[in-house]
């Protein structure tokens, strides 16, 4: 294995450790508890499903792989905080999306090169890029993978 | 700027995010607030701040880069859960330990070439590591990194 392939094979394996734990949560929450705040005032863990849907689903475009599935949430998971009075997706609809972007993303991955991996992704010029070559699609996953491990640990404060 | 040099810039400037905000989470509570649940029956934030040290502490013996600076705080924050009755260092040598070892493991992580980040880890042996090199020394790194951000979800969930 060449250090790309393997520094691509390491950030796979910690972002799909993320997912899949993430998963493995909100499949033992039944739709009550999802609904339910994490901590008193708090987000509920619905909002929380569609925030990591939402963010991780803006990976298709900022890694060139296509449309996004969901853009028409971002008004209710992304732009605004949760208990706006905003119109939410029913949990069936955001637990198949939860499952039908992570599985469209790992499929797309598991197309892109190891070289693809670390050229600039589209958000970013290549003059920029240039600068700072550590500013590469590895940069973006390692910071998406950290973000849904931060909320899961939040998720997992859900009473059961 | 080599392969190995860019992944170990990505996965040291991802690990320093979640410990530098972390550090600004545990600074922004005071100690009532810090020995907080940070939901109701789960584990106060004392206990997250004493646990994230314990579990980043074992990174010098795990990477060979010398003794652990607390190897006995372990049975307070590593082997046992919150609320088992066991003593606690006061909150200002948590602290303050918390600034000394992502400090000195910092400057530890500076001196290992690229080379060395991508070698075996010692809590493994020659004949795994050749099967996979991928569980190296910067694996490691990016497993604790959302360990640390997945606390950091919930240490901020205490109310100020």
């Amino acid at each position: 294995m060449t250090p790309q392939e393997i520094t691509v094979k390491m950030a796979l394996q910690s972002w799909e450790t993320q997912v899949s734990r993430a998963a493995k949560v909100f499949d033992s929450l039944n739709d009550e508890q999802l609904w339910q705040e994490i901590a008193p005032g708090r987000n509920r863990g619905v909002y929380l499903l569609g925030h990591l849907i939402a963010v991780n689903d803006t990976l298709f475009k900022i890694f060139g792989l296509g449309d996004r599935l969901h853009a028409d949430w971002d008004e209710a998971f992304l732009r605004n905080p949760d208990k706006t009075g905003l119109d939410f997706p029913s949990t069936s609809i955001l637990r198949q999306a939860w499952t039908e972007v992570h599985a469209k993303l790992s499929d797309h991955f598991q197309t892109l090169s190891a070289e693809a991996w670390f050229q600039r992704h589209q958000s970013m010029t290549d003059e920029d890029f240039a600068k700072d070559p550590a500013r590469n699609k590895i940069s973006v996953l390692l910071n998406r993978t950290a973000h849904t491990a931060y909320h899961l640990g939040q998720v997992a404060l859900i009473k059961k």
